[in-house]
């Protein structure tokens, strides 16, 4: 898949965050309904008999399309967060970035064994944090792990796919 | 309106974040299908016949429904952040806190003087983030803006309701 209204519709900023980085901008895509009914038409087509239980948005512009999906395949919402933003008891995953390390975490109670977890972002670039997502919900033992972007960079320096076990299944909406 | 479902599906942490606050945490009710289905029906009924054509959420938690609700109302989504998320030209506002001063932002494109636009978070405290928000978009001279939470604080000492102007209709789905 690589629709034609998805790519139209996607704004590229030169130079941001810094230079040399052509930043691949969302917030178009969001800011139109025809878009937004688009990215959650994909999503559900190809989710729609996997037996979806939980959606995993990644903080935060992965929270954007969760309830839209999430009310279409009857699941939930967990949100997957930076440290200190959720208010019980949950587990952490932390991972190397290109300076230092992040860690991110979701509330203990949020997945079982009998959840079948679909996690989502944005943007796939090195992919570096939907890999310590994936890792930090397998500590919960789901059934099974989809990864979903709606946009994916294809870059060789990137190589963004080669970070996922090959457990890990990936789907993404447009490449660019 | 005082959803049942809401009501008992909201968790309440007493201390947190900070001692003597009982924070009202939405997480468990995003978690439920039943609440996600319920809180989209909800708004969708509240501004259904009202013209929306944007809904901006507030960062974070605001994000979560959005996509359900722009989905329902054919509108588009519109993302309130705070400073340097945003990667095109933005307008701010900032705003006091109880500890120094907040700024928040939304792209200079994302909203014209044609739309009607909704605002959601999740949780109406002092309102002082939303308060802000309905500022920056009057910035925008659109035609109408309303403000939707999903949880409201009924506390003589917050008092969140007040600190917006007459002319911004609000609309909060369980009351607590």
């Amino acid at each position: 898949m690589n629709n034609k209204l998805l790519l139209d519709n996607l704004r590229c900023i030169p130079d941001w965050p810094k230079k040399g980085i052509n930043f691949r901008d969302v917030t178009t895509l969001f800011k139109n309904p025809e878009c937004i009914k688009t990215i959650t038409d994909e999503m559900c087509e190809i989710y729609k008999d996997k037996g979806i239980t939980k959606i995993v948005g990644i903080e935060s512009r992965g929270f954007v399309m969760s309830s839209a999906v999430a009310i279409r395949l009857g699941a939930g919402i967990v949100l997957c967060r930076k440290p200190g933003k959720l208010p019980c008891e949950t587990v952490q995953e932390s991972y190397k970035k290109e300076y230092g390390t992040d860690t991110i975490e979701i509330h203990k109670d949020s997945i079982n064994e009998d959840d079948v977890v679909l996690l989502h972002d944005d943007l796939l670039a090195t992919g570096g944090t939907m890999k310590a997502a994936c890792d930090l919900v397998k500590k919960f033992n789901p059934k099974k792990i989809y990864a979903n972007f709606i946009i994916e960079l294809v870059n060789e320096d990137l190589n963004g796919r080669a970070a996922f076990d090959k457990d890990i299944e990936i789907s993404t909406l447009i490449q660019v």
